[in-house]
């Protein structure tokens, strides 16, 4: 592995509410996750974020979410598969129109919040989001984490899959991620999430909570912008990262 | 003329909830103005009828209104300008993946209800419409009245305008429809509709409230399908139409 | 028992849309339940079933449900309980306002679609809404199946339990509704459902697919509008509970 | 006079999105204009504010606004007089319900952004509000400007009308706020607004942006929250008026 891509959630506000600092990720991150307006993501942010990663270089990615603004795509919806798949592409179309704005197209997919979590187990739900992909286009990736019953969906339906990796997350031994509610499931040391960052991208594997080391072969890593300090994580992943490899766009 | 289009309203339901025979008027119409989630309109909705019209040979165009489910886009909002746009090119990117998983693409624009009647008098909301259009596709139509602001504004922005005319309305002597408050707005036999409607579209022409006759220039009939009998009128109207001129979509 | 109430959903409709007729239903039962905006129901909706449900002498409840326009209430969603709870508070407050305007006030609260089958199996959400009833008032009935979760819950925390029936649903031997996708689950014939109706509530009995006769302690049973003959049906359910009892709200 | 109110916008998040500084506000004001779900304000979120509300001795009205949560309600929307009406009663009675689970009540309403505006100079807006109060509690007060045709047509319809000041708003000399977009719409230094607010109170009058003195009789004078340093503005104004009045909620 020569190049390693680095995403994150954008464009999650709504109107008079902002979330994160869109435009400080925007100088950072190689691909943006943009919401599309079902959990966040109003139209005229929707057109700034899109048009902002053009001028900076950064890919755009549908951040498909649950239509829940209330809850921000956070609580998990039981969907009938085309129904599912159905509110999927109108989100991807939607945010295609601020792409050819900006001069651009999407240029792949990345599920959102209980949305992610529940593709990642569910195959009625991930079926829906290799469906919507099928049907706007098969030559789209989709960015999931390496394992899930996404990832082999959609990699069975001839998909491009790009595995991602959480270097602030703890890993089980198993490969998934430490769950939020229990002991070691957040990286908190800066120095620790960009070795982390780093061996996932250089060497393709993490050191789990009980320290075996799981394969994690990634070719992007997600960071966040919605907390105190994240920028500045975020910035110095990146530069960890620029030290090996070449950081750029998966796609 | 030798050809005309005849246009309706169609999926302007939203979830549970129908509105109108889109089956039958998808064996009726050549265009179909389709909801796209603002006023009306849920995805798996929007996927059908657009799949139905690429089956039956109909031209889907963006029926785009005001973010207003409650007020199914029929109260006017005043949106800056550069807000509308963007909420109009959300719209037609939505619908543009239904039409695309459907092997077609969105032919032509067309605003709805409030918007519809607020950018046939308004500079910004008419600005609105065009800029949305330019920003999507500069070839791509726009379906409104003959003369009115947001006519006269994409013309001017290098837009093809199509003029619609209203087989079941009133004039005035100035070439605009009578508020539906005034007498004369709604024109009721069936028959009248029909003459009306060839008239309109073989001459150019209809008679006023006055007894005037005044130009009409246009190349599509707009009919309805959401009240009792509509249907079987709009199928009267056609094989009017028929008798006379080829019966087509305008693009 | 001598006497036995009808219940039915109304004002499920939302702004252009409508669904069932309210007026032919407010004509034949003694319970309303009224949408409250979450999953159906607009403001002057539910002003106007309010009103009329006064005029009738019919009891107005809170059919709350989950905040999900577009799915109509029917998809379960993951809610933590405080959230659930603070969304069904509100919509019963929302609801007061009418009947307040109606001069009447809530009589009682009903569960909705997902949230009713979700809370007949999972202490979250019968916790959830025990919470809310207490929260409001105390002394305010719950309608919901004998023998469910909530309806356990709901009389551990000290509030009043109505139990309703389902003429035209099957039951099982342990007196659980079929589901609706397996055969028996409906009863087609209209004479069948209205010897059901008599027999639950002159008997508190039904007979379940296998032949059993299961116990069915209902005060309460519950009638569909929605459906083609449904108002019909609901007539003749009335007439022939009015055959054995008074028909009259339980509350 | 002997004392005076201090009062806020609050509660004005949206789920997952955060506006202003609630709980600080909530120790500065005496009376918490709280959103209501319309244009912000979710249940969980109208809960905490109502309860802190209640332990801190602030009084609580509904800070009502047009349905329109991507606008935050400051886009002016045409609404039929009865419709607007129903809207604003719903929000009114969803605020009762945290009110009441605080071991309070809605004492107050307050129209929001466009609404605000609206009502302000136009009768048919002013008049939904007027009318929404009179089906709730012809006892209610009505927190709006004074000498807008709201207050008119609320004294006339024999309500309680409670006038409000901006002590950080430039005045006209005919009483009226300095239009946003003109020069002296604000007053930026923080020695100025104390003493704007405390002339307010104590002597009912203003200087205008041409120097003239404007007679001002206010009970309320409302702070703002959610810009730099609005909340230690807020703790001065109070600071100012308690030195001289009773600060305290007006009802």
């Amino acid at each position: 592995m020569t190049s390693i891509d680095l995403n994150a959630d954008l464009g999650e506000g709504f109107g008079a509410w902002t979330l994160g600092d869109d435009d400080a990720l925007l100088s950072v991150v190689t691909s943006a996750n943009v919401a599309c307006g079902f959990h966040a993501g109003d139209p005229s942010t929707m057109r700034r974020v899109c048009r902002t990663a053009a001028e900076n270089g950064v890919a755009v990615g549908a951040q498909v979410g649950y239509r829940d603004l209330a809850g921000f795509g956070r609580r998990r919806i039981e969907y009938a598969r085309d129904e599912l798949r159905d509110d999927i592409l109108y989100q991807v179309g939607a945010l295609e129109a601020f792409c050819r704005a900006a001069g651009d197209r999407v240029r792949y997919l990345k599920p959102h919040g209980a949305l992610y979590n529940t593709a990642a187990v569910d195959p009625v739900q991930a079926g829906a989001v290799v469906d919507a992909v099928l049907a706007w286009d098969p030559a789209m990736p989709v960015l999931c984490q390496p394992g899930s019953v996404l990832a082999v969906a959609a990699a069975e339906a001839g998909l491009t899959v790009v595995g991602e990796g959480f270097a602030d997350r703890g890993y089980s031994a198993d490969g998934r991620l430490v769950p939020r509610s229990a002991a070691g499931a957040l990286v908190h040391a800066p120095g620790d999430v960009v070795e982390r960052a780093v061996r996932m991208a250089v060497r393709g594997e993490v050191v789990a909570v009980d320290g075996t080391v799981v394969p994690c072969p990634v070719r992007s890593i997600c960071v966040h912008g919605d907390t105190p300090g994240a920028v500045e994580l975020a910035r110095a992943v990146r530069a960890g990262l620029a030290g090996q490899l070449h950081v750029k766009p998966f796609v």
